[in-house]
């Protein structure tokens, strides 16, 4: 098995995200080895030495995927015996060209916490905790959304992955068998209409992640399942609240949706 | 202003960290549109449309970093009027020659609940959420780390970052004064000890995160942030907790560096 080796000065994720995005795209399996905060030339040798004790003991190159902002530490890996991808490098002339300016070489750019949005990503996350699962609704006011949908639909996880990633303070609100069987919104809710947005899923897979929880139970049943689902999507229709069904996606695609759907400001790019 | 379109037909994630990393090196601001999910010919052409219009209204070419899978749809976005930088076609073909195999065209591939360590993504946010701040005490042998130190320190944000980008089980637990007063561990740790990781702050820092939850308290004052900080550090020290200091880190960083410490088995890449 071919390894990959994802080495940065600093977190090294755009180097493993780039990679990733590359590596998915062949049939193959592969070793992967991330290396971060490889800040001076002692690392960088052992990187290095790492790197080609793995193409001896292989007998195979380890394709290297690496964003260096010193150019000394760029230079020792890209010494070594792996196929090295220096991908930011390959773009940095095109773009520098483009805007008619030069690079400022400067580490810890990215993934860290002098970003000036990182302060809003961590209230963020605060906020998601204390308003998840119906928790606070006097708090819905400084609410950027209000996630809605019956028990286990993905509100709770999808709240936090829009803070932490994007610093949107997301709620979420798991309806009751009272709001449903009335097809009524709660008042707490009726007041910040603007801000919801519907989850939901379908029976058979909601079912499945209930069964989970509590096994065999009738809050676990297809039939509750359609019940509850038949019930909220109605809801939706008649109070004209924008909904996504997430039975197949994940919690980067809703999250994209939602943002995508509601034109939401994003406190992170 | 120039703008930096970030275009794709799946989450455009790839397409926003690649473009972000490689603009963040230049002196400049950028104004950021991203556009997910452009999987069809029609939404292809608003799209580029939409880049058309941005460069006749402000007489600069837009940049448009772009992932498809899609060759037509990629043509249709190439074709604007933006400066297209398309990193992924770009390195594919060394790669390919590298590993003797072509690559396979498949959308949806990155960022999809159908990785196959989704699952363990979710669970492991499900199980941060419910081990969160010392809770369930019992349900610590099924974690796969957990964080201590005193309250905000950064346990809390960075079990959640770990648990939903890595899948990893963080659970964490916050000293209370009767630990820290007698510099013991309390069983439920003890029993776990190989487990343990150790966050630090200076007593500045932490005092300011404390003034917004709690301002002009004894818990909030620098004094008694001191303190505890101290005797966690003696702690860790006396029972060789691994630790990191989190004053300067983002919850990027310091789940990178937990993760380059401890070799924890990360369930994606």
């Amino acid at each position: 098995m071919r390894t990959a080796f994802y080495v940065s000065d600093g977190t090294a994720i755009t180097a493993e995200v780039f990679g990733h995005a590359l590596l998915t795209m062949f049939p193959a399996e592969f070793a992967h080895v991330t290396i971060p905060f490889v800040e001076n030339p002692d690392l960088a040798l052992q990187v290095k030495n790492r790197i080609n004790d793995c193409y001896k003991t292989t007998g195979l190159k380890p394709l290297v995927f690496h964003t260096f902002v010193d150019e000394g530490l760029r230079q020792l890996i890209s010494d070594s015996d792996g196929v090295c991808y220096d991908f930011l490098n390959t773009l940095v002339e095109p773009v520098q060209k483009e805007l008619g300016m030069a690079p400022v070489p400067k580490t810890h750019r990215t993934h860290s916490m002098h970003e000036k949005t990182y302060d809003f990503r961590i209230d963020a996350v605060n906020y998601a905790l204390a308003n998840d699962d119906g928790a606070n609704m006097k708090n819905f006011s400084h609410a950027d959304i209000i996630l809605v949908g019956v028990s286990r639909s993905g509100k709770t996880p999808t709240s936090l992955y829009l803070a932490l990633q994007y610093g949107i303070k997301a709620a979420n609100y798991p309806f009751v068998e009272e709001d449903m069987a009335k097809l009524r919104l709660p008042a707490e809710l009726a007041a910040h209409k603007a801000k919801l947005f519907g989850l939901t899923i379908t029976a058979e897979r909601l079912s499945q992640i209930r069964q989970q929880r509590r096994p065999n139970s009738r809050y676990a049943s297809v039939h509750q399942c359609a019940l509850e689902l038949k019930e909220v999507e109605q809801l939706y229709l008649k109070e004209q609240i924008p909904f996504i069904n997430s039975t197949q996606l994940s919690i980067e695609e809703i999250s994209a949706k939602i943002i995508s759907r509601t034109g939401l400001k994003r406190q992170k790019y």
